[in-house]
């Protein structure tokens, strides 16, 4: 391989930024070494030069304007870590119109703008990695990518938020409620000081996007996907669940259909059996299921986010372009084609749990068989425990598999009867081979 | 990219041959899409042409004679899957030096002369690549060598027996002995009629070495690693086991210690926190915990063997040669460096597992005690349960971090006192972090 030095031009010098810029100068031997050639950061655009920073920079290398990393005609590559999306945009397409070789984090630029964004790459013959765009330090896009690209996707399944994953397992294991648990997150740092976009569930569904148009070359637009957050997962429904046999996630669910070709975007918070292998991973960590038509079931675990992780996939992208720059310019295989739908989240199926509040007198629990029965849903178990105030019993019921809509149809209705204290409360059981 | 077909020579049609054959055809598409050529197998060598087999083959591509694939100047890339070493080293040998890349599933061959076929490979300029010789469908030489390349590898351990793994499984959920276990094994095919290279740790050995050598640059030899099987697992110990937390599981650890700069590499029954994720992988399937500096823990996890599991590592490797041969020609990254050498077991440290069938009688376990404190041994906790037959008393010690060599020595000299009865036995207990 040639001795010329990888030139790469960092934007943004938050968090992750700051990580790639130390981990590349802590392993620049071992980089030269596995790669044949030096990976030197020639220029960092901040956001503040007065800022105070752990890591000294050489002054000469850094700027506050982005048009002096695109417009650097020595740089190969830029990383684009500033996160936001119009100015990303604008700096990706730039780079790339500019000749350059673009590594992002940026899961909602990508997840908003990726179909613009891959034809410009495609466009200018330039690649576009994102291994950190999605779970941090687990190398999923390069393994959907490329080490199951003789597999048909089924299905990707995955704990693809870390503070969520933290709260329920604290609010599982430590009985807090989420307030507790949502609390001692922000206190370690797990939980940004405003958590809304992680717990709504954005931050996965953005990566559930991204999943899915490396899983089935589909852009599915952000407005077309059912997200919902855990800010409903409460200590009562933890506990029947985990009598149940099941731990409640929040998962990503990605998956084709294909009597339809509609593929099945959605993020939830859903009952996982006790025993499977997703169940076990806990606090901060997190885990994507996949399973392909060939290969059968796989499972990536690891840290979702951090520094160090996520700076760890950047740097393998760093490293991927520089291979490609080198050779033939191109990003490896073609994932981005046009395969399919998105499907109506009325239309997903999966078992249900559902907790109604009800008064406790005689015929109760036959009128909500009923309506369930009169939406052809039917029910594979009821608890209804004994200990309970005197006028409203908790009634659990596991549904069998249904549709969503049919599902939030019965519900509403239920919600309606004279004899039901709150809202019912309803989660997937997902049923994950 | 161009679209001239890549032509490959099938070298083995046995049971993972003939799952690359079935599933290349069966995904035809989807690869011609993914990779933007053609994957044909042009040339099967077999065993025997008069072989019944399930999948029929055009007659004219089949032949006996491996020299007609590698002297057959149409075909770009040779997938060896005949097994076994002297006839597969000549085989991937006269590939290389004819100028073709070469796929191989091979872990025995690479793990007793990779080092000579790197360097023939190196010196012809083709690549070799591997990714189904360790652990089936999951791509851990892949994630290993390209998504963690900006790590120092600090340790792996993997359950990378999908045989033991079962076995291990059955005998702790079912509570079955080990010759039960292996013979439901047998039946379902998760383990040969002659199953000595799985249930030794052989298998699991070849495949540590080469997990070292992608890890570390270094090709330990097989003589100079130390490997135990399960076949001494049994019932009583499984079951202490549980009792203080632990299941037990065949690993593979591999461990560089940066002091000495020596490599450690071994294959032994370990016990495995319960709450461990790597104690929730069970019955057939692998994984693998790779800790790196930069990124820290993650986790692997799929099949580790079977036709079409293997088969989709194959495939993937088929792409990446393929990527590969139209561009520079090189396989990627370079790991084969020569970084370490391999730690002698002796020196090896970890917690231990100890049981001892001890005359019930006063003053026994002081005698023990003894022979561990003259060897710097502590003890961290001790069972000894009421229930036992009159004479003899199982006593269970959890010993804390010692060297190996000073922990079999005072076992030895345990054995030989004239209060104990069965020879004792020990495990490692692995604190994955």
């Amino acid at each position: 391989m040639s001795a010329s030095p990888l030139k790469i031009g960092l934007a943004g010098f938050g968090n992750v930024g700051a990580g790639v810029y130390k981990n590349i100068e802590k392993n620049r031997h071992l980089l030269r070494e596995r790669t044949g050639r030096d990976l030197i950061v020639t220029r960092i655009a901040v956001k503040d030069l007065e800022k105070a920073r752990p890591i000294e920079l050489p002054a000469d290398i850094v700027t506050t304007d982005l048009d002096a990393l695109t417009s650097d005609k020595e740089i190969d590559l830029i990383v684009e870590l500033i996160g936001g999306i119009d100015r990303a945009f604008e700096l990706v397409k730039t780079s790339l119109e500019n000749g350059k070789a673009v590594v992002t984090g940026n899961k909602a630029l990508l997840a908003e703008r990726g179909q613009e964004l891959f034809a410009i790459a495609e466009k200018h013959g330039k690649p576009i990695y994102y291994e950190a765009a999605v779970a941090g330090g687990i190398p999923i896009i390069k393994t959907v990518q490329e080490s199951l690209i003789g597999n048909h996707i089924q299905s990707v399944a995955g704990i693809i938020n870390g503070t969520c994953n933290y709260i329920l397992t604290r609010m599982s294991e430590a009985g807090l409620d989420y307030k507790e648990a949502l609390g001692e997150a922000q206190a370690l740092g797990y939980a940004e000081a405003d958590p809304t976009l992680d717990v709504n569930g954005w931050d996965a569904a953005h990566k559930a996007i991204i999943l899915a148009s490396l899983s089935y070359g589909c852009w599915v637009p952000c407005d077309q996907i059912h997200v919902e957050g855990i800010e409903n997962v409460n200590a009562t429904d933890i506990g029947f669940a985990e009598k149940l046999g099941y731990v409640i996630k929040l998962l990503g669910i990605i998956q084709l259909h294909e009597e339809t070709g509609s593929i099945e975007v959605r993020v939830q918070p859903s009952l996982v059996a006790k025993d499977h292998i997703l169940a076990s991973v806990k606090g901060v960590f997190n885990a994507i299921l996949v399973q392909g038509d060939i290969v059968g079931e796989t499972l990536f675990y690891g840290s979702g986010a951090g520094q160090d992780p996520t700076s760890s996939s950047v740097i393998a992208d760093i490293a991927d372009a520089s291979y490609a720059l080198e050779t033939s310019g191109g990003s490896g295989f073609v994932t981005h084609g046009l395969y399919g739908k998105p499907m109506p989240i009325e239309e997903t199926v999966s078992k249900y749990y559902l907790r109604v509040e009800a008064e406790d007198r005689p015929g109760v629990l036959a009128r909500i068989a009923t309506v369930l029965g009169s939406h052809d849903i039917g029910i594979l178990s009821v608890i209804q425990p004994e200990d309970h105030d005197e006028e409203y019993a908790p009634i659990v019921l596991m549904l069998h598999f249904a549709p969503f809509g049919k599902v939030r149809e019965a519900i509403n209705q239920i919600n309606a009867m004279d004899c039901i204290r709150d809202e019912p409360i309803f989660f997937r059981v997902e049923d994950l081979g």
